[in-house]
């Protein structure tokens, strides 16, 4: 089934099935609740919405399936391509960088191009959402853990995320981390979402374009791994790392304007879209 | 005044203001919560801890002052001696990483060596924790944001912070993030937290000596650069960075073992102890 939250009138925060264009009303509650709870999200939605309200998608605004988030745990120079067009070798252990969810967006909400920096980018991605937790998770177990998967355009301001040796500051600007636009459980998907297509296009250009099967730590091993240093919970996230393609990389730089369009599409998961606004002048 | 969340029989959890030996209790209400309803804390435990049951501060299990706060923002490279003792050059804007919740404790809590890895290390450090949050905090308002100061020992398991470029793992191990033991609020202490003694102890011997006057972005100073970028919002945490003498960087090398005491003590705010316990074998 396919998630999402929504807002039909700029008020309520509401959470729906999304069924092809239209999305049926669930309830007033959210999806952290039910993964904290154990809900099975696999079955949860198909009663639950029965006789629900609909909304065409097309009429409402969207916000990321997750809000709040315990963690959003971001996985860097996770594709060999990606890693050869920046400035590190590769490690042979995941590089990890946190998302604060202040820095979350839903699809279709405006991503924020600071006033301080024009060097806003785009990074495709795929999000893996956790419906359970633990320490020391083996790898075989891992994916049980897994309740679905997401899209993320990890918007990264460049300057920022080179201005010292973390790149925390960069990666969590406001209005930078698109997240969305539904939480698709996995039994739509293919095992540790392996082998979708990925695909970001920046105002109708192919720009990054690769399949997950490609990236160097697989999900189970993402789980497996940070699972022995930390603890996971139900309703953490983690996002899984970008192929080739970034702008910062290119020459000349390709960098986000205001009015840009940002798409990341994913097989099975659909399209994230994001228009670029520039900051507002405040004062 | 000085608030602690305790318990005083393994199960409940508890609000309480610290005078001396003694803590009154005031109710089950969290400080994430005060913080998030706007309240003064400067005033706040005053009244309502009058007629609350008292409880002998040793006879008690502490908890962190914020067991899931929004965000624990901490920076790196923040004291210049520190820096020198590293394998960075001095960067000129703040080095951020970050604390998932998953990894606090509080005072008196066991500091988990893990079982991966031999390295743990100490770094006694200055927390603030903000009453007011905002994007674009001018410096000058900067420090009305703060709601008081605690201790933190940013326990970091050195090998797990240099596999990436990024530290984040290294310094998320579960229960190696202490944290207390109270929230001091900040009419009992210096503007900015500055001019405060720090100091580590590892067994009783001295191993971090510094003031917090020596840090290069000032408490001000990181409130008002972080939010050019992002949303500081009530009961964020920042840990404001360590001084020179980590363990990892003496030769030769000093980490901390199984049955070690570590205690950090900042003027003002008490004395946070910690006993490393090795992980324990799962069966």
């Amino acid at each position: 089934m396919q998630y999402v939250h929504f807002s039909p009138d700029g008020r309520r925060r509401l959470l729906g099935v999304l069924d092809g264009e239209t999305i049926r009303e669930i309830g007033e509650m959210t999806l952290e609740e039910l993964l904290a709870g154990g809900v099975d999200l696999r079955t949860f939605g198909r009663t639950r919405s029965a006789g629900g309200a609909e909304y065409a998608s097309d009429s409402v605004s969207f916000l990321p399936p997750l809000t709040r988030p315990g963690k959003v745990i971001c996985v860097g120079l996770n594709y060999a391509d990606h890693t050869k067009e920046s400035p590190y070798e590769q490690p042979s252990y995941p590089t990890i960088f946190p998302r604060f969810n202040t820095s979350l967006i839903g699809h279709q909400a405006p991503m924020i191009r600071p006033l301080v920096s024009d060097s806003l980018d785009f990074e495709g991605e795929l999000a893996v959402v956790l419906g359970n937790g633990g320490r020391h998770i083996p790898k075989k177990h891992a994916l049980a853990c897994v309740a679905g998967y997401s899209i993320f355009n990890d918007g990264s301001v460049r300057e920022y995320q080179f201005k010292s040796p973390q790149w925390t500051v960069g990666k969590n600007f406001d209005g930078t981390g698109a997240f969305g636009p539904a939480l698709v459980t996995t039994d739509e998907l293919p095992e540790g979402g392996a082998g979708l297509k990925l695909q970001t296009r920046l105002n109708g250009k192919v720009v990054q374009s690769a399949n997950t099967k490609d990236m160097l730590f697989d999900v189970a091993s993402l789980i497996a791994i940070l699972s022995e240093a930390i603890t996971l919970e139900a309703g953490d996230v983690i996002v899984s790392g970008t192929p080739a393609g970034i702008g910062w990389a290119r020459e000349p730089k390709l960098l986000m304007r205001h009015g840009d369009v940002c798409e990341v599409e994913i097989e099975g998961l659909g399209v994230l879209k994001n228009t670029v606004q520039d900051e507002a002048i405040r004062g």
